[in-house]
């Protein structure tokens, strides 16, 4: 069942871009162009790997989260996804759940924001991402899902960069995390997966 | 075929909110959480709408685009769906198509901006969005397509106000436009369709 997602590291390997030691450019396929095919596998093993997991939202964030959530929520039934959103503007409204994002690559401070409508303490939620790297974002889904009242069955990330620590971060949140590539090191321009 | 799309007016005239004269929130199923089934049907209803037509790519813009455009993609053979990316930062890369798109709802002009390594002369692109009003979006994808030297198959819009003028910008160019649902006004609070 796992075999089918070397098609993901195939993707990774013959698409992606190292630049310096951190960033991996995978716009060919996840970010930026989008390659629904490859997209509808990963939904698949999603669904997978919680596949006893009774699921009736699927949570991301803007923007490059919500193609992979869409995609993935056929899989879960058509479960409703609900992408937060970003703000760097401070003005409150109290109809939301929000929490406080640190972004390392942009070196700023920024809200996310769910609308109380369409999160609650009813609801089990998938949390879906394309990349964890230092987990700050995730953290901050996991903040909004708590808030809610909302039971977490997990996080399902596509790319994870097993070096930034953000791996360690989610788990320390007692939340079961499923990456479908887990980056070891992109050490010398070179992609080394964990394993 | 066409009678289907009831079900996309009656969850607008069910779950719309009016504010003021202009605007319409939807974001119970379009541009917040994602009515997932929905999005097959409108996905659909494009197919059929566009089925004498080859398309090889669905050119959307960053973030509600992203959603609507990658289940449309699924009806289309899995096209590649690639997004336009919005930055206000003025930096130019030379790597790739840039339009200046200017907001009315918060009076600023940004550039949207899309990798030249995802479009070309030999792709047939449809334009997917899930709002029109002025239009102005559009013609920014428009600019970035004819930059690519691409062919237009057209434009398909989930819900146009047919009262901000989009439509006429949009047929100026000579482009087929195709919106599922066609808002006449939004006044006194009230939802007056087309037709």
């Amino acid at each position: 069942m796992r075999f089918k997602m070397q098609v993901l590291k195939q993707h990774i390997c013959n698409s992606g871009r190292v630049i310096g030691k951190d960033i991996l450019k995978v716009d060919s396929f996840l970010n930026h162009q989008i390659d629904v095919g490859l997209f509808q596998e990963i939904g698949k093993e999603f669904k997978n790997r919680f596949a006893k997991e009774k699921v009736t939202k699927i949570l991301t964030i803007e923007a490059s989260g919500i193609g992979i959530a869409c995609i993935t929520a056929q899989y879960f039934n058509n479960a409703p996804v609900v992408f937060a959103k970003k703000f760097t503007a401070k003005n409150l409204n109290s109809s939301v759940y929000e929490s406080k994002v640190y972004s390392f690559t942009k070196d700023i401070l920024y809200s996310i924001r769910v609308d109380k409508n369409y999160l609650d303490s009813g609801d089990n939620v998938l949390i879906v991402d394309d990349f964890l790297a230092n987990g700050n974002a995730v953290l901050g889904l996991l903040d909004i899902a708590r808030q809610a009242g909302a039971q977490i069955v997990g996080v399902a990330i596509v790319i994870e960069k097993s070096f930034q620590g953000g791996r360690e971060t989610v788990l320390s949140q007692n939340v079961r995390l499923e990456s479908l590539a887990r980056i070891k090191s992109l050490d010398k321009g070179k992609i080394t997966f964990v394993d």
